[in-house]
Parts: C-alpha cells; structure tokens; sequence
C-alpha cells in the first residue's frame, strides 16, 4: 500500500502517517520524496483497515493498494523513471550508458590502457573484478584489495567512475569505500545477507539477474536493497539458463520492456556474458539497446587472447569503438514504447 | 564434404563428378549454382577416400570437407548470403522484409482492410492463418481451404504475396495453390514428412524455430528441405521455451547473429508469438532489427479485442505504424557484424 | 461438462440427452460407458443455461462443470483409472506393463532373437522402430514397411504385442494393420493432423511427452485422440529439454503421481530416450515404477555397440533381464498414492 | 592429478611428496587417508613434468591424471563411496538417511512434537530452518539464534542430531555450534564466501543444488568444501527451474544415479521443494530411493495448514508414518547399480 500526501501538506502531516503506519507491529513506513509529491510505502502486511484510517489522516491525497509482491520496485510506488546519479553520469535518463573494461583487474598497465581507450571511444563507467565468483575454487579468484586500488588508480587517472563485483557481506565496506556503484553477480542474486549489506551501504547498486530467476524474483531482490532505505537500485540483464549451450547463456532480450513496464528502475543489458563469444557481443548490444536498455556492461580487454579470465568473450578496443559507434547511431533513432493501446 | 567446380569447368566435367559420387551407395550429389561458381554437395556419409579421387578429376578447383552435421545449410557450403525471391520482394538483402496480417484468416472484410492498412505501412508480405495449430481441439481451428481463398482475395487487392502455416504432408498441394510462402510452424519443426513434402513443392519455405530446439536441430530441419532440392528456405525465431512465463515464450535474440554465422539462409524473427502481449511487440521488433535480422513477422488485427486468435499480442492498425517508423529508423543504421577479431 | 446418467436411465433417455447437446451449433456428445454408470462429455464452449436444461432431463443423476481444458482426460470426467488393454495385456491396472526392443528394426535375427529375450525375461510387448524420426536427413530412417513386416514375424514367433511409431498421418492406415498400439513420437506430439489420424484409427494409442510440453498442452494432446471416439489412450514421460546435457533430457518423475491425478490415463515412463546412457536406464527405470508408473518403454539390443540407432543408451539382453529383476522387486512392494490429507 | 602411496609407504615419503608437489607456485597438496590407501591430490595447473617426478619418488605406488575439472569430489580420485558420519548415523551407505521436521521452527510445541514423531516414524535427522532465505524481504525470515536454541531442545529430548541452513559467511561459528550438519541452500550453491566458511568449520555440510547448476557445477561448489580439506560433504537434489510451473521445481531423479558415477560423495533428495504439493512427496521421494539416494530431506508439520513456511508441501505426521512404511520397503528390494556393461 502507498500513502499519497497532497501538494499543501505539511511535515507534521508526515510524521503522522509515519507513526500511525508504525504504531502497528510488523509495519514500516518508507518516505519517498519524488519531484512531485511525497510518497510513503507501507512494508508489510497491511491490516483490512488501514487503509480507511489513512484516508481520514490531514493531508494525504490518495491511498492505493500496490498488488505485486514488490512494493517499492513498483511501477505503481513510483510511476516515473528513477534516475542513479554517479558523478555526472546518469542512469535512466535518455542516454544509454555504458560501462567497459576488463573482467577481471591483471595489472596497473592493462587497467590504465583499458580505462583510456573505453574512456576515449565514450564508455563513461568503468568495469573490472578485483573479487571474481570462480565456478572452480582452483580458478584465478581475482587480486582483491590489489586489484581495487588499481582501479581507483585508472579512475584518478581517468575520471571515470568505478563498477566492481562484492561477493560477501564482510566485504562490502572494504569495496564501498573504492566503487561508486557495487555489483550483486548472478549467483549471488539470492544472497539476501549480502542484498541486506549492500542496502546498508548507502551506495548505488547494479543487481545482476539472477541465471534462474523469473522477472518477480529479481524484482523482489531489489526490494531487499530498496527495503533498508537505498533507492540507487538498477538492474542487469545478462541472460539466462536455457537449453542453448552455443551460447552461455540466453539474453532475455523482453526483460528490457518488461522491466520498465513493472518498475521504474534503470534497467541495463550485458552481451558479454551471456553470448560468451566476442563475435555476439555487438549485435546483442545493439538489440538491448534499441529495446530500450538504460546502458550495457561490456567486457573490453587490450589482448583478449592473454586475458585471466573470459577472454573470448571481450572485445578488443577496436570492435568495441566499432560497437560504440553503432550503439550512439541505434540510440540516437529510438523512442520510448508506446504506454497505451 | 563440397566439390567446388572451377570457373572454366564444363558441363560433362560436372556430369563426371556427380556421376563418381552417386556410385558410392548412399551418397547424392547436389548441385548448387552461385553467382560465382558451382558448387556440389555430397550428402550421407563420405568414404575415406572419395575426397582425393574428387581432386583428381577434370574441372575440379577445390574439395572442402564440412564438418557440421547440417551440410548445405552451413555457411561453409554457400558463404554468401542466400536470398529468398518472392515477386519483387528480396529475403536476405540489406532491407528487413516485413510479413504482417493476423494470426488467423476470418472474413472478407478483416482481411481487405488489414492487408490495405499493413501494405500502407510498410509491410511488402501478407501474413494470416487459414489452418491453425491449436493446443486445444476445442478452439477455432482456422477456416482452412475457405481462409486461402480470402488471402488470395487480399492478394489480388493488394498485390501483397502471402505467407501461411501448412501442417500436414496432404495439404502442402493445396496450400501451394494459394500461398507464396509456406510456413512450417514451432510444433511441425520436426515433423519429418512435413519437411520433406514442402521440400518437394519447391515453394519458398520458412522455418519457424522449435520452442525446444537447438540451434543445430533447427538447421537440420531446414537440411530436409534443402536436402530435396528446394534451396528457397529462411528461418525465424519466433521464442523458446523456458521458465519465464510473464511472456508466452523467451525470444533468444542472439539466435540472429548466431545463425548469420553458422549458415547463409536468411534469418527473421517473430515478436508476437515470443513475447504474447502487445506492448512488447515493438521493443522486441527493434531488437531483432538491431540484430541483423532479415525482417520480421508481426500480427496485426483491425480490432485485437475481438480478435479470434492471439488478441492479446496483435497490434492495431495505429501501433503498427508506429513500429514500422521506428524499423525504418534502426533499419536505416544498422551495419553488418564485424566477421573477424 | 459432465452429464452423469442415473443408474435406470434408459437408451431413450441417453438419446435425448444427446440430443439435446447437439442441438447447440458447436457441441459434440461423447458417450462413455463406465463400469458403474453413463457418462456424456459435452465438447465445445458451453452456454450457460444448458447446465440446468440437462438437470432436468430424465434420467439424468447429476451435471458436473469441468473446469480444466482438457474434458475426456481429465480425472474429474473418469474418476477411475482408465485401461488399455491389449490382448492378454492390460495397462493402466496394478501390473507394471515393460514394453521393449530396439530402437530400430534392423533384421530378423536382431528381431527375433530380441523378442525372445524380453519375453523370456518378462515383458509383455514388443517394442521397435519402422519409422523413425531422425534429427538429421542423413541419418537411417528406418526400413519402413519391410520393418512392420519383420515386427509381425517376432509377433507371430513370440506372442508379443506390437508398439511401434507412425510419423505421418498417411501412414497410419498401412501401420495399423501391423501395429497393436500406434505411438506418437514426441516430435510429434502437437502434430494435430497426426493426432486426428490416430484417433480415428481406434487402435490404442501411446502419446509421448513433447519435450517442451507443459502437462496441460500434454494432456490436450491427448483430448485431440479422445475426441475422435477413442478411448484407447496411454501417456509416456520421456524426459523434458532443459539445461542439463550431461543426460540427453531431463526425466521428470513427478509427472507420474501430477498425470494419475489430474488424468485418468495409463502413465508409462521411458528410461532409454531420457538418460542416453546404458547405465542410467535401470536406476530411472525403478524411479519411475516407485513412483507409480504403469509401465516402461525401454531399448534393448543383442549388441548395442553395433545398433544403427541409439546403442549408447540399449540394455544388453543380460543387463535387461537384471533390469526386470529389479523391476519386479520394487512392483511387488510399491502402494497407490494417497488421495487425501 | 592424484599420487597414489604404496601400501609400505613411510611418513616421510609422504611428506616428501607433498613438499614436491608445493614447491610448483600456485600447487596445493591435499592428502586423503582412506581404508587401504593413502592419496595425495595435486591441486591447482599441474606442470607437464610433474607426474614423472612424482613417480620416481620413494613410496608413491601410482600416479592417475584426473581429467575433470573437480579432483577430490571425482569418483577417480577416491574409488570407494564416502561416508559421512553424524553420531551413530551414516550417511552413505546401504541404509536411506531420512531427515525430517519442520520449513522453519516456530515454537517449542511444534518443534519437539515434530522431532517425536518424526523419530517415532523412522528418520534419525531433525532439520529445521532457523534462518530462511526468503524470496520477499516481508516474509517471515526465521527465528534465528532463537530458532538454534529450539532446534538443541528437541535434539536434548530425542537424541536426533540436526541440519539446519547456514545463509552468510559470518552466521557460520554460530550455526555450527548448535548444529551437526550445515546445510547450505540452493540459492547459495555458488554463494563462494559462505562455501569457505563451511569448509573451514570442520562440520559435515549437505549442498543443495543450485536451480540451474549443470551436475559439474555443483560437483565444483562441493571441491571449494573439499578444497578447504572438509571432506564430510554431502549433496542433495532438490529440483531444477524448468518451464514446467505445475510443480515448484523439477526434481531430476537421473542425477542421483549420474552423481554415484561421477563422485563418491553421499547424495539425497529432498522431494518437499522440488515439487511443492503435499501429494507428490510420497511418490517422488519413493523414486528417489529406487534410484539409489543415499536419504532424504523432508518437510513434516503438525498442522500443515498454520504453517508459516512452506505449509501446501508439507507431510502430516500420519502421512510422514505412511511414507516412511513404503520407503522401508522400496529400500528393503533395492540394488546397488551395475557398475560395466
């Protein structure tokens, strides 16, 4: 249920809804201050007459039942786009943004040259693991703090703001204080200790889609960040478990629609992932985004070949100036879907 | 393995190697005739040594062995890619070819209208059901001999070739008589004397992708038609099936790029039928287009309410309008994927 | 729609009960004669009143909606088990019925010497490919009629019962006079022109699992059948595609207890096509008669190393017989499921 | 790779082996003291000249590459199955371990009557969920500590050692000093911080599954336990995401059989969550021990209907007695599987 308050109300009549929602127990009220008008979420499970009560309170214009499971992830919570802002980048806007670099973090001069040439062919986020989930525990598990403070490096180096993978609880404070927007991977799209964690953490976060999980789950995934207070929540795309096994995985490519018809939240798409194989990336990229996708994650390596970890899978800085080039061109022709028949 | 002819090869030297072939019991020549040069398929299983007598015949340039279980299918065989004529329209070429009209045939006037209305849009192929696969035998299950009347009508009216489901071996003749282009449905991809039937009429043939088929099985079934001599063969993704069940079915759009490079047969896509709803109609279209695909297939009804058949998904003559614009507009950018890292 | 005939109806009223049904445009009469009572299946959309217009006929007990989509085959329209029987051979009561044999007829020694071993080690019907479905066009089809004629020589040496597959619906009338029990393959199981076919053949037919198919399209698969006039249904789990390849599909055991309670069919299980490996038959193979199966479809070979057809996944002679040892032991302890909480 | 000791092997040649081996950057020794044999795995890239030496050293009987990518879970490495031992309960061998009890413990009452009747009706393991991975962040997450202290009661009052769900790296000491065997999720199969953690607990750990782990993944998340020199693991198969949605999960009853091939590890199932209705357990779980499960994990409440977790799934204690009844019996015929052809 949401707590519509009118334009004239005053913070008292907030603070009231407020207490009122919370004076029932097992009940929290979640304040949403949108451009228009001020919202508030009611979590939990609403008794038969609030509602009416709530009606009755000063300064509330409208209160309406929210029927998915996901409150806050809603269309109906929050009927505009939200927007995660990083720096001067933005995230749900008109422009699709995209984010590149390395899978995983090798080496000062491998980031550097990375950060320059995404920078350059105008990727204005930047991408590499310092902590990599490893299907083998005897796989290169990444360089961990090393590898963060390489990446703060290639931001100093290059402005551009820093998207890294944290895997455990414990690590999130550690990683939060080098990344501007913290990754949940697919695997750990159900660790709901970490979602708690990464809630907590106050910073923007991407949650991956989970390689088994139906649109309400992944939505419900981002309800537990949304839950503990942070709403710089966005989305990822990166395909899912099917019986393809050319691929690695099958891109959802309707979840770009779907996602923004169900919730306001910034939806974005990685190719890399899962196609697996460089020569896909591009036209996959480019059906994401004149689906509608809010930007891409996209694997970009100096040597593809010598890469630690997903090589075949990343682009050289060529191919992905020449899928730049063809993002800006698709992006520049797209529109909104229409919202009504 | 392929046998490909040099430019001055004769006649009898062509004669000679499909001659030397066929004595070996089980296999069969097939001869393709490019633009540039001739080329012969040896079909069945190739006996160790047939590929050095091959090379030591007259007017042979080149003995290639295909290592995929689908031969003239693959791109090895014909690395151009092929194109499918139908009247004046090109399958296969650098425009997308749009086939619309609704999901099933019902009267004169549905028909008329919904063929002026996509042909004034843009759409340069007629769809429309007359014999439909229908889950259950209690639903409508099209007007058969009846609807190919009423497309032929829309034919005459509009000078718009026709495209329609054929789904079993005995009416491949009649359906002939009326359709442009035979459709072999999801649930027929498989259905092995369908295939060898429509391989047979020597009609254009489109192969709609099995909801549980790998790529590979896919283009073994389009092997059976092309394997009877009908080289007018493309295909369509038209949504897999897997866990996701907000939409009918999943659309693997990476299934686009992958095809261009396993095989030359054109390549289209369906967004109707995959996604079920027809707000995702249009962002599913474009990402096809984006893609590479070779068009689309898209239903359209005057009035989805009252529609027959799959309202739910059909566009309105106005949504569709709208779609073909923003096609034209990703047409018009799109590039060809890179082939080489 | 359900009537249900009371215990002193007479035919008049039965009669007029039809009658009445078919005075509606659109409705059909099935009438089912039950051990205990009369039963009519109205077929086609029901209109509202019809319900108490039949209430008050005479000789009409009681009128029952049936609110799945699948009417003949659900439990609801048949509360007790239904049977197939075959001769001496019945499916769908307390005996495990083990159908098996090669995969594909080959010759006569194969054949006979096959048909002696499975009778010898207890099962009750022959089971051999004349037609088979083969993913590639330069794969063994199969000896077509030569092969219904060697299935007939093991019949007539042996005893055994015929199962075999038809693949086209003009071949149905030529296997039919070979066959005791047609089945449709499940590449074919929503191959709708097939499905009338068979169904109006009368003969007993086994309807295998399409490997994308939900339950519901399944079982409607098996409507298609029943609603030609033939009562003469079995089903067979054959394993379902999904992300696993390690086995060629997924067997799904929990469709036995799911189809006993929504149907009133005969459920077998196929363990051969499913696993693809030799080793994996006789664990799934118990699986399913612990779960309640009505019977196996299982592949023998005198010598699976040489078969023409799916030798990785056939049963030597030795390791079947091992196989019904084990078969019987769990048959003879396993109970009916519970029916109520 | 794996180093085989002689049966007259001396301490120091172990230790001379293990110092080889370590001296490779990047390699691990890991030693396994099994019945007749002491084995040592090589983990990590193996150099192409360590095998030679290894086999020249003193007191090494053998040296066997192991081509899988897991090397202490493979059946290779280790020929005999494995045990794991809880008290005087044990997990692997001829007897069928049930574990029993409630989704989540909610009170003392429903606790020790559960853990009485359970162990009344056979099963000598009590679980019970204290913390519960939630899909919605509103649901009810478990009682935590105080659902640990619960669990220790009903163990005080019936002796039935328990399994319980650890869900984060840092809730590990605790679980494991109240539990006998950590139980880490499905949702947590590649949840690699928290697999660690267990494997340095020294606890016995079950591993569920992940809904779309392929059987190598999952064998890979049980070598991180085993990496960490854990070797009292078990796995479970508790359903797979499919397209079918008629039950919860897809319970592949051939990974049990693939599993015994492929690993020594002990392997149940759990019947509750794979199918999610009450009715399907008694079949499924019966199919589970006729395929070869070393136990199962099942759901029994007193009063299903309050249940705050999981209640549609969950076995009454008479319907608990009834399956346990038939369970005895299937297990009392059953058969190890043939091991060659």
């Amino acid at each position: 249920m949401i707590v519509v308050m009118s334009k004239d109300s005053t913070e008292e009549n907030l603070e009231e809804v407020r207490r009122r929602i919370e004076a029932n127990s097992g009940l929290k009220a979640q304040v949403f201050h949108g451009v228009e008008r001020i919202v508030v979420g009611v979590l939990g499970t609403v008794p038969p007459d609030l509602k009416e009560q709530m009606e009755l309170l000063l300064g509330v214009s409208e209160v309406v039942p929210i029927s998915k499971p996901y409150k806050l992830a809603s269309r109906e919570f929050h009927p505009d786009n939200s927007k995660v802002v990083v720096g001067s980048v933005v995230i749900g806007g008109p422009e699709p943004v995209i984010m590149a670099g390395p899978c995983s973090v090798e080496d000062e001069e491998q980031m550097i040259s990375t950060a320059r040439a995404v920078k350059a062919a105008g990727a204005t986020v930047l991408r590499g693991g310092a902590f990599k989930p490893r299907t083998s525990p005897y796989s290169f598990r990444g360089m961990g703090l090393d590898g963060l403070k390489l990446l703060k490096m290639a931001k100093e180096e290059t402005g551009l703001p820093i998207i890294t993978e944290v895997m455990a609880p414990g690590d999130v404070d550690t990683v939060a204080q080098y990344a501007d927007i913290l990754q949940v991977g697919t695997r750990n799209m159900q660790n709901y200790s970490l979602l708690d964690e990464v809630g907590d953490s106050g910073k923007p976060v991407m949650i991956k889609r989970g390689m088994a999980a139906p649109y309400e789950e992944w939505l419900l995934a981002a309800e537990y960040v949304l839950a503990r207070g942070n709403d710089q929540v966005m989305l990822c795309e990166r395909g899912i478990r099917g019986f393809e096994q050319f691929t690695r995985f099958t891109l959802d490519v309707a979840a770009i629609p779907v996602i923004k018809r169900l919730s306001h939240l910034p939806i974005l798409a990685d190719p890399s992932h899962s196609t697996g194989k460089w020569y896909l990336v591009t036209p996959v990229a480019l059906a994401a985004i004149a689906a509608g996708a809010h930007g891409l994650l996209v694997e970009v390596h100096p040597n593809p070949d010598l890469a630690l970890c997903d090589g075949p899978q990343s682009l050289t800085f060529e191919n992905f100036g020449n899928m730049m080039n063809q993002v800006r061109a698709v992006a520049s022709v797209r529109q909104d879907a229409p919202v009504a028949r």
